[in-house]
């Protein structure tokens, strides 16, 4: 009577998603909206920075050769036969104890190669005519920004692929793009199920609750780098949640649903995707929570059945929503990023399945400590508010102690991992 | 004829500008677009969580007590009186050896204190009336979801001044809150100073470089948290500019210029300051990069004059601009986050002041490791495109030597600091 399922490795079933993965469509955005988008091409340097020698101070710009008898007791003295701002070209070449009053990010004049500060010169004019005087000499190179220091033309700057954050923009800005190749962002669309859910602006009822999961995950959507498209509740007509499914998918590129995927009677996912002839990838994992998290494909297409269970749902869609996001947007890297980190407490009640423990991390003298972040089952809703990371614990017969170094996956983080699964699951009993 | 100015150290400088910290006003905003702002009061329970006792699992609630004699020879039989979903509310009482079908999420029937997983049951129909049987006793609370387990009414569940993450959102669905009250995002003005300066789109011309400041520290100010309002370039005419911060300090809440406030001939900000008759709270500061940023107060409004220099304006926002804003969005540790990391690489050029690395993190079986990020002066722009971090390095006679314990500020970080100044200062030699 009950259908009977195999369960996955979470590898395998995360294997099984990434068969579908490929980067997605680029568009143009003015560099003022680039700031959290995807790069979706290699940006190389098309010109030295800086474009030309310059000046990194205020002061004046000479031949360091005329002030190699300067010192304390025996000033040299400059005719100063100019000023330059930044942003302007001294058009002369420079002379034997001639100076340049120089400007910071202006052009170092031909002849000249060093710059004097101009809080250590001496200044006077003497009939109309402005003088410099210093006292200890300066060698060639002295205070002069070389062409190309920073950037080679031609370097690599950055990959595709990656994040823009401001320093990514400063550089975008210095090689002109004032429109920015991007990935689009994906739409991810989300159906909620449950006719015990209730809309947030909705009071309680006995026996009914507030529709928690469609809004985390949108948020969730959101922190990948995708937009959301919400289509809100299933009927409870089975007919008409077909044409709701059907409808959707032709809007978006991944579509969610959340809650519906467990054996019970009225969980109508299994019959949904029947009645479309999808794929059913898996729809047991080897993992707690989210163990009945469900994944069909339809024409290329990728239908998530996530558990209705919040904890359980964030952390289906953290496993295998997100990086399928993050493939589109051209990461190389698009899973969890994994490191290694102190246990903050025991948990010590032995599990046979792979647990990701919601979990809050911080560090003692740089090294990082992940602790439980609360009320740990699948149903929790209060432990997701302080979780920045999973942390991983194979299943087994043994419980984990305090300080044991443990694998972690990161939440706030946008560099990724490659491959996180390997090292995790051979310890798996699975 | 040079201005003599007086450094003040890091900590002293952020002393003065924090003395213009006050939380602003709130706002509310749907919960579809709660994700990343911050809230601005106290989240409390206002109910239990789970409002009720429910069923974590498909299958039937029964009495406990009814199962005691169940064993693998010995099956006891329940009369199957009804179906509860999840939703609904199942009326009656259940008496001695009846079961009710329940499914996951539905509230435990009246006299029921134990479920049996659907799997762990057989079924049989005789004569119409359902029954189901079970090989093993339970006991009273097994795979029950207590009321309030997860969350009691009353508790204080998320403090103002947090920023909301998808597990925040969950907890605000949970609690009804379909509007969310957040902090107003403040509006931060940015004008461009330098004659040299192309916008993004412009070719490059001999001396001319484009402005990478204005769009870096535009995504600086979204990263922040707040809001941009970018007014263009000064004009040469210093009439022009007094009258350009004049009406932008009337639009925004804070106003920052780039360059400008060099001792330079072609330095506007000080007499713009002058003009205003803004006090100046500071005009150096004892810091590589960023020595010259000046800050100056009118009515109560900040003024932020930033360095020309990239890195030196990076720096600078970091420091002294993204505090303001933290404080206006509630956040009681403004400041950014210190933690502690092994120094990746020798940094062997004493200084006498305190230096602010641009760096890379990353982890060696959890422990933070920070290596500067590539070219460091503060006119660099290409090591801004990969910090996550600052490196700091108190002034002094010594370099710094890999795998030595440094502090760092971490960048991409929502957590902050409430004063990481007083460690880090302590060993500056000013």
């Amino acid at each position: 009577m009950v259908e009977k399922r195999i369960p996955l490795a979470v590898s395998q079933a995360v294997q099984h998603i990434m068969n579908y993965a490929s980067e997605g469509p680029e568009e143009y955005v003015s560099l003022e909206s680039a700031y959290t988008r995807f790069l979706a091409q290699d940006i190389a340097a098309d010109q030295d920075v800086p474009p030309f020698n310059r000046s990194p101070y205020d002061g004046f710009a000479i031949r360091a050769m005329d002030s190699q008898s300067a010192s304390a007791e025996q000033a040299v003295r400059f005719k100063v036969v100019g000023t330059i701002g930044a942003g302007f070209v001294f058009e002369e070449r420079v002379q034997a104890f001639e100076a340049v009053r120089i400007m910071t990010g202006a052009p170092i004049p031909l002849g000249c190669d060093a710059v004097v500060m101009l809080e250590l010169t001496m200044n006077e004019e003497v009939d109309g005519q402005a003088f410099m005087s210093i006292k200890r000499p300066y060698t060639t190179g002295t205070n002069i920004s070389y062409q190309g220091e920073d950037v080679k033309k031609g370097d690599i700057l950055i990959e595709k692929g990656q994040s823009i954050n401001p320093g990514i923009v400063a550089l975008l800005a210095t090689f002109g793009y004032a429109e920015v190749p991007v990935f689009r962002k994906p739409i991810v669309g989300i159906i909620a199920t449950g006719s015990e859910l209730l809309e947030p602006n909705e009071a309680l009822v006995p026996g009914k609750i507030r529709n928690s999961n469609a809004y985390m995950t949108m948020a969730q959507i959101e922190r990948a780098g995708a937009t959301v498209k919400y289509f809100g509740k299933f009927s409870d007509d089975l007919a008409v949640c077909i044409d709701v499914v059907k409808e959707a998918l032709s809007e978006v590129d991944l579509l969610i649903t959340t809650g519906g995927v467990s054996v019970g009677d009225f969980d109508h996912l299994p019959a949904i995707y029947a009645a479309l002839e999808a794929e059913v990838l898996f729809n047991k994992v080897a993992m707690r929570p989210g163990s009945v998290t469900t994944v069909a494909a339809l024409n290329g297409q990728l239908l998530f059945g996530l558990s209705g269970n919040p904890s359980a749902c964030y952390v289906g869609f953290e496993l295998f929503v997100k990086p399928i996001i993050r493939r589109i947007l051209g990461s190389a890297k698009p899973h969890l990023r994994k490191e290694k980190a102190l246990l903050g407490e025991d948990f010590t009640k032995a599990n046979p399945f792979t647990r990701f423990v919601r979990a809050t991390i911080h560090f003692a003298n740089g090294q990082l400590i992940a602790t439980p972040s609360g009320f740990n089952k699948s149903s929790a809703v209060s432990s997701l508010a302080t979780a920045d990371a999973f942390i991983v614990l194979p299943g087994g017969s043994r419980g984990y102690e305090k300080e044991m170094l443990v694998d972690v996956l990161l939440l706030d983080d946008l560099q990724g991992s490659e491959w996180p699964w390997d090292n995790i699951t051979k310890y798996s009993k699975l």
